[in-house]
């Protein structure tokens, strides 16, 4: 077992580049161009790309959760302790704003800003609990396969679900009050803030109840 | 081996993502760009990627078919009980429509509607043909390779079929009847469907001839 | 060992498929955007996918050469009886041609049209000879790492290629005789093809030599 | 141990084909489109592509650095000998102009050019230094892992980085070098070189004291 400030070190870092990738190529990308579509195709493979790096390195230092609804579900399911737990979402909600404050002072930006972009209503918190019920479901079957398989389907799952979903798939609490700091392409507002983890939160939960039931009490069917 | 209910509770889920992938992407994508060119790269990259994710983690439970047209091919090899036949079938239409309806709430649009896009005459039957007898034909020879490398072959033959083939390559009876739900970017008219459907079934079964020469008696060469 | 009639067929199917792709996606591509970069992306996309897919389904069948300069190669190197690589190239070039007609069948064109496509003088002679070179220098280093992981690396060299060399990469004498047979945005001029083809082979037998100084007397320093 | 002449070849190839990459793509791009968005997609296709290809195939010769700042660390390491790291850095920078050279004449420019782009200012160097602070930081924890992922963390961390970095993720002392001798798309200014070049080894070192941090005096966590 790695020692916990090595993991708290792992999902700090890990949060704070995703959310630097997320965020910063988001402002790349507006500069760039006027097509909002190969903006967010841009804004995409960014995200997609550095997904699969920080969960293939870090997974072995702090399980590479860089998420609370992640961590929230692996504590219910007894695979991290509450104490850990609580240490973990500091760690990934502090990663989160560094990251925001890394990207916005590459590209010449203020620390921190507040995000006028609206995401809510009820499909937006239908989309946002799909997004994070999908993203967990394909956490805990995937875990079931090969070793480090995990990093590209999540990798994958995000890159779909930035097109797919409405919401363009956030489906992560820290990352989400993160986004709310930058007023640039990924910013959401604050006052959105509630219903969006109220729905990545409810997702999580629906997808651990599913996955026991398709996973059921064996071991592997492999 | 899983129980059917579990299996198909995997059908059912993974059509359901599936489709809401496609359909979900082709909204989001046509409101963003006007560059129709864009508007399918992105409907490619959610489509892709979303496949190799469901079949790697539905894979184990159900066999990660969501295609009628391929339930029917292992049916024919003799690899699924045709009583098992029918109740996939069942669950991957019910998966499909499942999957239209949670990508239009999601955009906020009627839970079904009727496409008005027009894809008929015998260049989209030769073209959808062609698209299924592929499909097939990697599915067969895939499965004789590495474990789970069938479903990052998949993702990568459908990313590229939804641009060498005039059809779009639909290559699936289910996902190609729910497309007939939604006036959007993925939609199919509901006349048009008869066309499409026996064309995907013709080209499935020759693959299944193809195949059966391509690997002979043997088992494998490697 | 496969007998040689399924090789045979492996090596018709995959550069029917690979031409297909090609030519296809660079129909779709010119009818969706009037963007040359977007539709060279779409083409890039289809491309690098279809090759992914069919070395590794045709791999364990013929070798998935579908290409006369790698199968010359081959030979050169003693891994391809002379009699069989006539044959090879047969099947290579019969397979091409059948791969230009089913795209323009698919796209309801006429089965060969000439193309006008002017791709000729010393910089595209450079390019496409080193386009060739990278290409063989990649398979047969390649060849030394993780089965089945050629597949992967021809399939992101040539997407990359298609970007970086001035002549798009075509590095295959049966593809290009096959693409003079389209005048769509995948051709090249017949009259142009005798400077590529002697530039592809060029460029093979100086990456053969080249890897056989890099690979040295020994088999594998792993 | 592959013998040094045989290391260096590799060095040298593998640095000349990743910046005819950056560089050769970066000019097609630019010709193809005026959607700067869309060309510097295509650079971040064609250059990540070629990194998983090049590393991976050059790798069990070299090692694969094609960048004195990772030679350095590896140095430090006591990983690579000093009388090689010299070596090393000459093959890389020669490679990485031979690149330029290859680049330009495939698209019949003058051999070299000098840059006019400006990248300067403390955004831009703190941009430059986070990108070899992550990308040393990728290697060195990724190293860890499976035999041959480093390739696709590389080429994907970079992908990535071209959007969410404000410097595009040079990264590389040798690439950026080579850089400011073409005055295209992928250009840097030479005057500017010194600031990018302090930022990366800068980066790189922070990077190697991260990673030791993280690591622990354990072998493996796994």
């Amino acid at each position: 077992m790695v020692d916990l400030k090595r993991r708290l070190a792992g999902e700090f870092l890990g949060s704070a580049f995703l959310v630097a990738a997320v965020v910063g190529s988001g402002i790349m990308a507006s500069a760039l161009t006027r097509d909002v579509g190969v903006a967010l195709l841009a804004n995409t493979i960014a995200t997609g790309a550095i997904l699969v790096v920080l969960i293939t390195i870090f997974g072995p230092v702090s399980g590479a959760h860089f998420n609370p609804a992640i961590s929230l579900v692996f504590a219910l399911r007894g695979d991290l302790a509450w104490g850990d737990f609580r240490r973990y979402v500091a760690a990934q909600f502090a990663g989160a704003i560094a990251g925001v404050a890394a990207a916005h002072l590459m590209f010449g930006r203020a620390v921190f800003e507040v995000s006028q972009t609206a995401r809510t209503g009820p499909a937006q918190w239908f989309s946002e609990g799909l997004a994070a019920f999908g993203l967990t479901l394909v956490i805990l079957l995937g875990l079931r396969g090969e070793r480090g398989a995990v990093a590209w389907l999540v990798g994958l799952y995000v890159s779909a679900g930035y097109w797919f979903t409405a919401s363009t798939c956030f489906a992560n609490p820290a990352v989400a009050a993160a986004r709310s700091l930058t007023n640039s392409f990924a910013g959401v507002r604050p006052v959105d803030l509630p219903g969006f983890l109220l729905a990545e939160l409810a997702g999580a939960l629906v997808a651990l109840a599913a996955a026991s039931f398709i996973i059921g009490s064996r071991k592997a069917e492999a």
